[in-house]
């Protein structure tokens, strides 16, 4: 971003060098905390009041098989959510951190329930094998709800956010995105997604396939999640620009996440510095879609579960590396011998 | 170990795909966890009361020029330890467990600390260019007086214990004892521990390669410790003997702490299902040493600090893998559709 600095990165690393450690020695903790100092223009970083946000749609796409489980469930975890019963809301319990579920465009009502954001673009997108998942007034919208809950948090003392989904069909859409936004052929890009078989994998290609027959590919973010997007990858784009461009950190979880990122640094490339990668995920693409971006994961753990987990996973070494670089002692203080 | 069990491998993953997530989707988190609960022997695990002993000595190798720190850092930074300002302090803050220094043969005397054991074997084991760097009887010694403060960990509720390690020059003994037990040729081995330049490592492996040379490489690991150990890596042995036949998971460190596991692993295979590896440091011979145990590292970060501040930055994810085992509701429970 284009604010004026007093924490450069060459600050950042000469505070490091000076801890009671071997230079370098803490590896990529060293290099989350440097963004992090840079990214809140202090040498004293803090992770305060993170807060996941999960951002729950359903897929029109599902109607037609692209996924291991029904489109029902999309409904039912985002309830398994509000009830505590879920990944994600355990680990917002071991890991100390507010979780908030967007509906962004589930195909079902909900009673409302103080963890519920009610931000409903419709009742699922149409099915892109067949014209636009949605219209470019839907797109405006969830960028434009999204800003707004991320302004929310931030008012609310938040300056870390957890990103992450539910949206049985969702992997098929970020596919999709991917595809578009790096060229990487689509093979590489379709996952199994919950556990799809052989067969199951071939078939979801197919549909991609023919849904990219369909028109020549669009050439802009906005036009590829208009046209193939979920509503809440085009709310979880919105909330990545918003959070970066508001100074806050933002923890990217797996596949759909990071498609949603690549759209939003394709907007804005300048939000870069504000995004950690927190795991590669074991859906298909992810590895060579973090390649692509540059980004080097924290994790690689094998999951792939989504609905923020892996950011949530990782929030305790985030949390760590500004505790390090915050409140170790240095050479001089603790009276430590420097290398020889 | 051979206590009787009531929960199975099985049993665990028959729990874990009860749970409500696509069946393995939280990859290496339900490894460990299915781990913990056939080790802990229920089907409702928990860390509980973690203390991470950090075993503290000097080596006599030291003073010949083996590491790119001065051997003065080991006792320097064993006050810091108790002083709250070294890495291992802070992430124990931050991450919520309890620390024990071990002064397991420091040359120099402390004064009596609340965090401080005092278990000194001597002050410093001798130079292994020239003899044993340990009697027999001291290595004895080591190894009842770990398992002492393992007993005591366990009796004060403690069911976890993370390993770490300070000592200049300790890298050196790992080296050796890694290339005794595993037959991997010595270059493998050696690295720049604090960060020794190439001069420095050349020198290094010099030193080590005369050491190997005065006399035919011992044959059972408790030679191996006696003739080439540091105090502290005979101890961080004894301590995983004792962890593991007393039921605790032990959560292993970087390079010294492995070679240390190597050796208990070779007096007692069976202690493997005690054991979590917790990261790949960036030490040259940790890989290949895990590689050789067919260990999967939870992390692999570019850590390099010692200390067990890899065991204190993977605690929080081995909680969150047991929370999840123990906390997720059920596809039943939650009215979840499964995979179709």
């Amino acid at each position: 971003m284009n604010r004026h600095r007093t924490v450069r990165p060459a600050d950042a690393r000469a505070h490091l060098d000076q801890l009671t450690k071997p230079p370098g020695s803490l590896g990529r903790l060293e290099d989350l905390a440097a963004q992090i100092a840079v990214l809140q223009d202090t040498l004293k970083p803090a992770i305060q009041a993170p807060v996941a946000l999960v951002f729950a749609a359903d897929h029109g796409v599902a109607d037609i098989g692209v996924s291991a489980f029904p489109k029902a469930v999309t409904a039912q975890m985002v309830l398994n959510f509000l009830a505590g019963g879920a990944a994600i809301s355990v680990l917002a319990r071991a890991n100390d951190f507010a979780l908030r579920i967007v509906d962004a465009g589930v195909d079902a009502d909900f009673a409302a329930h103080p963890l519920l954001i009610d931000a409903k673009l419709g009742r699922g997108t149409r099915n892109y094998v067949d014209g636009p998942a949605m219209t470019g007034g839907e797109y405006a919208t969830a960028l434009e709800r999204a800003a707004q809950i991320v302004a929310d948090c931030a008012d609310a003392g938040c300056n870390t956010l957890l990103l992450g989904e539910m949206g049985i069909g969702n992997t098929a859409s970020s596919a999709l995105l991917m595809h578009g936004l790096t060229g990487i052929d689509l093979a590489t890009c379709v996952g199994r997604g919950t556990g799809l078989d052989d067969a199951g994998l071939a078939r979801k290609a197919e549909i991609l396939r023919r849904a990219l027959a369909r028109r020549p590919l669009p050439a802009t973010a906005a036009e590829l999640l208009t046209e193939y997007g979920g509503y809440e990858i085009a709310m979880l784009t919105g909330a990545i620009l918003a959070g970066a461009r508001a100074g806050l950190l933002v923890l990217v979880d797996g596949f759909t996440v990071t498609a949603a990122a690549a759209a939003a640094l394709a907007i804005e490339p300048a939000i870069a510095d504000a995004l950690v990668y927190t795991h590669c995920s074991a859906e298909r693409g992810h590895a060579a879609l973090l390649a692509h971006l540059g980004a080097r994961p924290v994790l690689d753990l094998g999951m792939r579960l989504g609905e923020g987990s892996g950011a949530a996973v990782a929030l305790p070494l985030v949390r760590a590396a500004v505790a390090l670089f915050a409140g170790m002692a240095t050479f001089q203080s603790a009276g430590v011998s420097g290398k020889s």
